[in-house]
Formats: C-alpha cells, structure tokens, sequence
C-alpha cells in the first residue's frame, strides 16, 4: 500500500483548518445576524435527481462521480449546494417564505485538476426563496459587504442585470439564441476581441453588429448617467424591466449606505440559469484579483428543475471560501492553545490547577508525555503557546504560581484568578 | 423524475441543524479548551487505503462505497475517520507529539439501514497519539467529563483494560483466539448465557471454563477491591500490566476529581484494535439508555497500518453526536433571529435603523417580502421571534420606536441602543 491521497483531493492539517473554521465561524455569524438558517443535505444524492434536466447541466454531469448502493440504485456525489436546495424545497412544500438557508459544505467534480481547482472542494451559499422584490437582492448584497467588512476586506461590487442585457440585444436585433450570446460574452475580459467575434459570428451575430454590441456595453459614465443613457435606449418590455429592477435595487442599496458598487454591463455571468440581478464581488487593494463571492436571481430554476407551475423566486449568492480565507487570514500558529502547565515534580499533583484553568474558559494542554522541564518548555515554545505556568509542591502549598509569558520572557508569581485574568487582558 | 432522497441518507432541516450545531460547538468549544485541534481530511480516499490489512476490516469493507475517477483510479468514501487520521499521521513524519486532533465530519456505510442506522452519518473523534502513559488516557475521559458537564448531563464511565481481560484469560488457561473469545463476549450483555456460551463452544472453551470465566467478569465490589482481588488471581505478566495501567488511571482519574467510573470486567468493546485501556460511557437518569461515548488505547493500529516499526502509541474516543444532541437539545426554533423589523410605510427607510441593530450584535429580519402590518406580525408569531420593532416616518423622526415583546405581549418605545440592550438582556 502506498500513503497517497486521491487525486485532487487534499488534507487539511490543523494549521490550516485553525484559520479555516475561523473564517467560517465569520461567515456563519453574519448570516445568522441576517436571519439565514443552517441547512444540511446529504453528499450523496440519487443521480436521476443530479442529472434532472434543469439540475447542473450537460458539462457538469459529465464530472459527477457516480456510485451504487448495494440495492443497485444510481446515485452520485452532489457537484453544488443549489440542486440540492431546489429538490430540499419540492420536498418541503410548507416552507415559510421567505426561506433563507446558508450552507457550507463539500462538492465534488470529476474534472482536469490544476492551480486553485480541485476535485473536493468547499461551496458557501446563500439564498432567499420566495420574494421578486429588490429589497431580497439588495439583502444579499447588504449581507455580502457584512461579510467582507467584518473581515477587514474592501471590496467592489459589480452589477448588472439579465433581463436589460436581453433589452440590449433588442435593441440590436439579435434575437436568436440570445442566451447563448449572453454566455459568449462572459468571456469578453478573458479572450482577445478577434476571437470573441469569431465565437459571436458562430452565434449568427455579424461582426457589424458584434462592434455595435461591445460599444454598447462599454457605455461609460457614472452609474446613474449609465441608466439614463439606457433609459433613452433600451425599447422592449424586458429590457425596461431590467432597468426598472437596477433603479430600484439601487434604492434599496442606498437606503443601506452601500455605494461601493458599478454598474457592470459587460457584466454576464457565465450560467444560464440567471434571470435578473447579476454580480461579481472582487477585494480592493489584494493580491488576490478574481472573484470572492458572485450571484444573482434565478426565478425560474426551481420550477423547472420541479416541473411545476408554481412561483420559486430565488436571489443567492456563493463565497469563494478558499480565497476569502487566504486573504483574511494571517498564518495561525498549528495550536490554538493559550497556557500549558509544566509539572514540577509529580505530573498527578498539577491536573486541578489544570482543572481550573480549563474552568475559567482558557484552553490548557499540560504535560502527557512524562518530559523534563527543559522538554516542556521546548514543546510549548515550538508550538507558540503564549504562556506556561509551572507547578510543583511549594506553588502548590502557597497557591501562587509562576506565570511565563513566552514571548516577552517576563515572569510573575500570581493567583490562579490572577493568571486568568492576565491571560485573558493579552 | 422523482423527488427522492438516497436510500438512507436524510436531510437535517434548519430547525434539527441549529440544534446539532450549537452541540458540534459545546463539543468542539471543549476539545480546543484541551489543546486537541481540528484535521479535515478527505471524503474521498484511495481504495487501497481503506482496504489495507490493518483498516477497518472486511465486514466494513463490504459496506464501503467504491467510485472511480476519469483516470480509472479505485477511490471509496470513507467508513471512519480513524483510517484517515492513520494515513495522515503516516504522511506527515514531523507532527510534534503529543498529536491532539479531533475531527467532526460524516462517514458512509452502504449497509442495512434501520432505527438509528444510516448510511451517511457523523462522527466526531478525539485522538492523542504519542504516548503511552494514562495520563493521556485520563485526559481523554476528563476531556468526556467536560463534554457532558457542559450539556448538563450525568454520565457513568464503565472502563476496563484489554491486558487484563487476556490476564483473565491466562488463569483459565484460554491460549488460543483470545482476541475472538473477547469479541464474544462484547455480547454478554446483549444474548443470552445459553447463546453466549454456544458461541464460547466455537472458540474452544467449553461449558466448564465459560462458567468460571463468567464468575471472574461478575467479580462484584467496589473499584479497589475489584482491583485487589485481581492482583490475587492473575498470573500473567500481561494481566498484571493490565492492573498496574488500571491503579494509575485511577490515580490520575482522583488528581481530576473524577468520580464517576466503575471497573466493569465484562466490558471488552466489538473491535479487536485495542490493546490498553478500554471505557464506554452512559447517561444517568436519561431515556437514552445506549452508549453516548466509547474509545480506548490502540497501541499498534497505526504502526501495523503503516506497516512501520515506529510506535504510535494512540488513545482516543467516540462521540455519538446524534444521541448528545437528542439529549441535550429541546426542541429549537426554526429560526435564530432575535428582532424583526416591521416597516410602517416605506419599506427603505426603514433600513438604516436594521443595519444599525445588526451592528449592535443582535440577529436581525425585516420584511423583503412587501408584506402588510398583520401579515409580517404573524410571520414574526410563526416563526417565534422574541421581538418585533415597528418603524414608520414618525419614530425615525424622533429616534423613539416601539418594541414589542412577542411573549409577553409588553410594548416599550425605546431608542435603538436601549432597544439593543432590553434585548440582550432577555
């Protein structure tokens, strides 16, 4: 037997999984301060369910890993966190709306594994199911700029919206596959203008037409000069939609004093399911450039996914968790713990001084292994624990102790209350 | 398609996810305030892994999950978390000892389901690898202690020692299958003595020494006197480690003011990795009457696994997380949230006054929905959010708004900080 890991899967040791809870304890207050519930859904999922015709689609059932249960029944393991909320929801007709669930959890896909891609990985979710209103937008987004501010993140959120890109390709006569337009131009920050002309052509869009198009979505100006323009524009009923959803979602962001955010309309989102509101979250002043968090509305998934003629409105919102991370989080020490007890003496003697500690809420490790006091201190210096107490028979009778504060090197002879306290003022 | 879960698995909806959350923390919360820190390792192994000599056995493996990649490569979901942290510790030669990590995460068994047995479910573990002395031993039952006395519940410790179960075996002569005869009698408790000693029959002992082997588990008294009468009666240099390991426990067990254990002789444990010290723990006064921890000493495990001549000396335990949280959890609400707004008019204006209660800490809804007044009461009613705060032209002009108290039906108009206090105060 070789010790390997599967391919592209990976551990993550406590180092690294100190800063990860932290970050995910971050996320989940916030959500929870916005009224979003904890949902949990099974890893496996029966695979008629994954491969349903609205679920994640052609290219990624091609990268579902399948497996069978000894009842010979196909199953698979979730690729994303929305499928399964959709199938939680037919499952559940008497939801209170509106529904907010967040989730953090694992997916898998089968894919070509490169730098940042892999094929375990975590997702971060938020939705709100029920509403066509703004206001749930603009909630999302409040929520977002949260997440990132507790985190000491600046960050800069680009918007726009399906239904105006739609009135833009109205407005240019593009009426054929305009969802396939609309996900061509997903690459327009990504591919050389040549060749996104030559994909557009394949999409029956010619290159005159094309030039107009890409002028268009470069309209400049400020936010609101930019809606005036398409006000004067944009003709069809959708597209005037679109921009009636953008005037009142920013209100709404307004009303909240967010005002870090642009009006996108190169903006596109590389999924069909979008049926609204779309945007992508990017860091300020960071190393790192792509996208943190990204979302939108979707009104019609559900539905479809449920074949049913029932309204599901949703409006959600994925974290990068992996880059929120990296770029929150200093590197943790491999030890959370904040002092360890060196026995003097008898290793028995010192465990209700231990005891105590641990009953003032400090997390304590003491000397298990049976080591000298030069060992122990080597161990508790390795492991960057801030403090040591050391206890032998005199500290003891006395009932003072010798605190060690191992980074300054000062040393001072306190109660067991009094060590507490210090600790806990540091 | 059919709107259906896996065989087996189950979704935990947000009211059980907040409960089982809020245990996962106390029980996390605790472990860290021991020093032990968090491994994820993946899902997805190495088939070969799981299947190795010294893994998890073939009665497991016939329940594991095989899946493949695109490469054609064998990979299961893993059964335990205990092969893992095997593999993890076997890859990473440098860990500093003592190795403390717990892990909380689910395991997949494709075997029969029933009451209570799932195919997809958690476990949570906490492992000290890196010595061989009872003061980890202790450390890891005082660590269970804390555990509970944080969830106000009363445990007994049932404990035993695998040395001295074979000691005991010595002095009736039983050489060969000790580890099968031992595996027998796990069921003691649960089969009759005329199937017990039927199966005793297929291990070679017969009628006569199963009898005695029975009186010397029944060995009645109290701790000391058990123990001082085994040191009369075994012979065996391995029984009488088995007693040296069990007065020294005990010893550090006292320095803990740990009280609440009895030496059960007739405790063994279903699996034959141990090789010291072996405990399972009850509720007292609870109508979970089945075993809501267990673990114990494995010694050679990882070295076998590893195929190494390294020791990795290793005591850990089992948490079973969904009998603690039915324990310790009523019922929660299907939601968290503490305060919610309703807007009298304009729903905008009314969100600088949400932000600004959020900022203060607390779990804030308003309405997205556009619902009226009586609706968005009921909502909050359903929903059993504590207070409601009712914000229209005139309170945001003079700052005073009305707090409801969804109880006790008491209203108060107060600022926003006052607001955010009576609310905390609660």
């Amino acid at each position: 037997m070789k010790l390997q890991l599967a391919k592209g899967v990976s551990d993550t040791a406590p180092e690294d999984m100190i800063s990860l809870q932290r970050t995910m304890d971050n996320l989940r207050d916030t959500f929870e301060r916005y009224g979003f519930v904890p949902l949990d859904t099974p890893v496996i999922e029966r695979f008629d369910i994954l491969s349903a015709k609205y679920a994640g689609g052609a290219e990624i059932l091609k990268e579902t890993f399948k497996l069978t249960d000894q009842g010979g029944r196909e199953l698979g393991l979730r690729y994303d966190l929305t499928v399964p909320f959709a199938r939680f929801v037919g499952m559940n007709p008497m939801l209170k709306l509106p529904f907010k669930r967040y989730q953090m959890a694992k997916v898998w896909r089968d894919g070509p594994i490169g730098l940042g891609r892999f094929r375990e990985f975590w997702q971060c979710d938020a939705d709100i199911m029920g509403t066509k209103k703004m206001s749930a937008d603009a909630e999302i987004l409040e929520l977002a700029s949260n997440v990132f501010s507790d985190l000491n993140l600046d960050i800069l959120i680009n918007l726009n919206n399906r239904k105006l890109l739609n009135g833009l390709l109205d407005v240019l006569k593009i009426k054929d596959n305009k969802e396939d337009v609309i996900l061509v131009l997903d690459k327009l920050k990504k591919v050389s203008k040549q060749e996104l002309f030559a994909e557009l052509k394949t999409k029956n869009v010619d290159e005159d037409t094309a030039d107009k198009l890409l002028d268009l979505l470069g309209t400049e100006g400020n936010n609101n000069q930019k809606l005036d323009y398409l006000k004067k524009i944009v003709v069809s009923a959708e597209g005037k939609e679109g921009i009636v959803e953008l005037e009142e979602l920013f209100e709404y962001l307004d009303a909240y004093g967010i005002n870090n955010y642009v009006l996108d309309l190169s903006l596109s989102r590389g999924l069909n399911i979008y049926t609204g509101t779309i945007f992508e979250i990017t860091l300020v002043d960071s190393e790192i450039k792509s996208t943190v968090a990204a979302g939108g509305r979707y009104d019609k998934v559900i539905s479809q996914f449920l074949s049913s003629k029932n309204e599901y409105p949703c409006v959600g919102i994925s974290f990068g968790l992996s880059r929120i991370n990296a770029a929150s989080s200093k590197k943790e020490a491999s030890s959370l713990t904040e002092v360890f007890v060196i026995p003097i003496g008898d290793d028995k003697s010192v465990l209700g001084v231990v005891k105590k500690l641990r009953d003032f809420g400090l997390k304590v490790e003491t000397d298990i292994m049976g080591r000298n006091l030069n060992k122990n201190l080597n161990y508790a210096n390795s492991k960057k624990i801030p403090f040591v107490v050391f206890v032998g028979a005199d500290e003891l009778n006395s009932g003072s102790f010798k605190l060690k504060n191992m980074i300054s090197g000062e040393e001072t002879n306190l109660s067991i209350p009094d060590i507490s306290k210090k600790i806990k003022e540091e």
